[in-house]
């Protein structure tokens, strides 16, 4: 088994052995013993590092079992990136492996290790691709959801689970102003991966993909960001493109019966499957940044309804101050006008949804040269027909926003309940 | 000057200030004082903050100014946004000041200050578009080059200065299985922004393209990434998409004997006016990741030469050991493979490249399903006659890599010197 630098040895040893708690270990003290070895595929080298796992545990890693699933009431990372599929096999068996295979993926990433363990093949393609290998955790979530068209599609029952269908999982109407593109629309399983690391997040989709291949594929993707604050402001809201705060009003996960009368789904809402879980409403916001670049600032905080720098609402000091409706100028216009954004969401008060938003940039609209960047909304809730739905039919007919955006990507999701140890995606679905 | 609630106030006040340290404080204390006013606009609201400014540097700051132009010895952070500019007027006096603009816009941004000082006026569009609000600085850094189209184009001297065009300054020559695209070559001007932040990063290129209206279009632009080591193996070189690490052998900013060889350019070697500057080749290169995924670790090791797992060259222990390209096997075949890319890139060790890319990953190629993903390849050097040219010439022929990469995009931009304060981008070019 000794190995040296001249290439001689006889032995063939076709595996390795390693994880990425091994290789931080490996990378300070370069303890890896080497083997080369002529093979039958013709000279194939491998090297078998220490099996020896002494390095501690991640700090930055977000549990992938419990209650509920990670990636909604944890607390929003630096960046996203978000992935619908498609099913192509119409095996329920298979697509049941597909979830299985895809549990066991996604509880290793989201703890740091290496997917599929510590043995690879140097005659197989490895089972991780490797590029996350040693980098921080950096609180990578998986968050899986299921949408209407896994249930059934042009008519057809697929997966034998039609009779599961929530009735507050369909496709969303058609809103004032909508300007969809079907390619950033629907899909029938989502993945929504959340880290502050934009390689870990890319290890993350790519692999799903690849575990996914001949099951499903890739319908449509995007990926997101919001801004680190510094540490003299580390508890202030982001905010979204147009320089605004964004999120200022927002149910908040530190509030569980807040989370449980709005975001979480009870036992008795619908199908029971799904209790524990949520609906996620998304919608690829484009925001026309040249056109607003060019408004002035007063039309600008008449349009949100806000001030622009504290966040305030128009005429008041502090961000988190109540709105004032009521308040009217000396000629006698509401204060914050009647199409303002903030009073349009606001409506009545009576809808409160879980805003987890992200701003997205995707280089140059095509042929335009301007930027083709936005908001790729999401928010979760209890009841869509209660929540988003009017809240954007609203929002739809009479924002003053509308000038300056366009929603050209929308779906929904059901995000399944929390996955229990030993337990799989879907696994409350399906069984 | 009192503001209240009831929007009842005369005073009309145009005017904000603020900076964004002037945020960082008010963030903190709510010491804001708030008009609201009835203005010739109808209604206008506006917000006076404290002009105070007390809150500290942000540490995680670059200096714009300086002998070099921050971003190419400068530590590579996580994030890149790439973006290639075309020329769209033909004064040279407005040229200018666009770069005079873009000077003191970069320079703010830099050392994490709103574009156009503290004033605001709420009659006028913002200065400063905002997102970038209380962000911490993030290590970010501008670098800006001109592409030889600057100098002439169509046999058009444009802007005075085809007379300055360096030799080592024309487009790259075609290369072996190149597959370009002219939505991602060349360019009149070139940015390269990088920081750890996303939204940083974002602002910087809008607010940018923003100062260049009427005067450069966006021609193409690419964000790219890199991972972050955990805390264990913050040394760890970097791994491209294919899980192997890249950048082991580089030039290191801290040898500033071999920068001023090989990267920097010195006095003599062309017009005086790049003199500090470097040379800078960015290729865009798609990897095939689903062709590599199906591919047997082994045959993955033999096409870099190099263990994936610990960097080192095949049959080695240790990622920094010589490569020892004479090693053979018992049966006579070098144990680096004849083709393999850690062979072909060293050719004869001399033509050292200053390499400084970042992972790219754009979504989904256009109706495949597969990832558009890959390495946004940068390399700074003071000849590319004699380092980037010759060292593609022998990898477009002969790297066993090719079976797996495609170059899609490809330009050449000479990075100016460093801007002294005070100066601008481009000043030695244009005085």
């Amino acid at each position: 088994m000794k190995s040296n630098e001249t290439g001689q040895d006889q032995n063939i040893e076709p595996e390795k052995t390693y994880s990425r708690r091994t290789i931080l270990k490996s990378a300070g003290i370069g303890s890896l013993g080497v083997i080369i070895g002529a093979s039958g595929l013709g000279g194939v080298i491998s090297a078998r590092e220490s099996a020896s796992n002494s390095a501690k545990a991640n700090k930055n890693t977000i549990p992938f079992y419990g209650k509920h699933q990670a990636g909604i009431a944890t607390t929003k990372p630096a960046l996203l990136y978000f992935a619908s599929f498609d099913v192509k096999t119409e095996s329920r068996a298979e697509l049941i492996e597909m979830l299985k295979d895809w549990t066991k993926a996604a509880a290793a990433m989201a703890s740091g290790e290496m997917i599929g363990g510590t043995q690879n093949s140097v005659y197989l393609p490895p089972e991780d691709t490797g590029e996350a290998a040693a980098l921080d955790t950096a609180n990578l979530t998986l968050t899986f959801g299921v949408g209407p068209t896994l249930f059934k599609k042009n008519g057809k029952n697929r997966f034998g689970i039609a009779h599961k269908l929530p009735q507050e999982l369909k496709k969303l109407p058609a809103f004032s102003l909508d300007a969809l593109d079907k390619d950033w629309c629907d899909g029938d399983l989502c993945v929504q991966v959340c880290s502050d690391d934009a390689q870990v997040n890319f290890h993350a989709i790519r692999n799903l993909v690849r575990i996914a291949r001949g099951k499903a594929i890739l319908k449509w993707s995007q990926e997101g960001f919001q801004g680190k604050n510094n540490p003299h402001t580390k508890n202030e809201t982001p905010r979204n493109l147009f320089g605004f705060k964004d999120e200022t009003v927002n149910l908040s996960p530190e509030k569980k019966m807040d989370f449980d009368k709005h975001v979480w789904v009870q036992s008795g809402d619908g199908p029971n499957w799904l209790t524990g879980g949520s609906y996620l409403v998304v919608r690829r916001i484009q925001m026309h940044i040249e056109v607003w670049d060019r408004t002035a600032l007063g039309e600008q905080e008449k349009t949100f309804g806000r001030h622009r720098i504290t966040g305030a609402p128009l005429g008041k000091e502090k961000e988190f101050s109540d709105l004032g409706l009521d308040r009217k100028d000396e000629a006698g216009n509401f204060v914050i006008p009647v199409n303002a954004h903030a009073r349009q969401a606001h409506g009545k008060g009576d809808q409160p949804l879980y805003r987890r938003s992200f701003s997205y940039s995707s280089g140059m609209a095509a042929n335009t040269g301007t930027l083709d960047a936005g908001l790729f909304f999401m928010c979760f809730q209890r009841f869509p027909s209660k929540q988003f739905i009017p809240v954007q039919k609203r929002l739809g007919q009479s924002d003053k926003l509308n000038e300056y955006i366009t929603h050209r990507g929308s779906a929904i999701f059901a995000c399944l309940p929390g996955i229990r140890k030993g337990g799989w995606i879907g696994e409350t679905l399906f069984s």
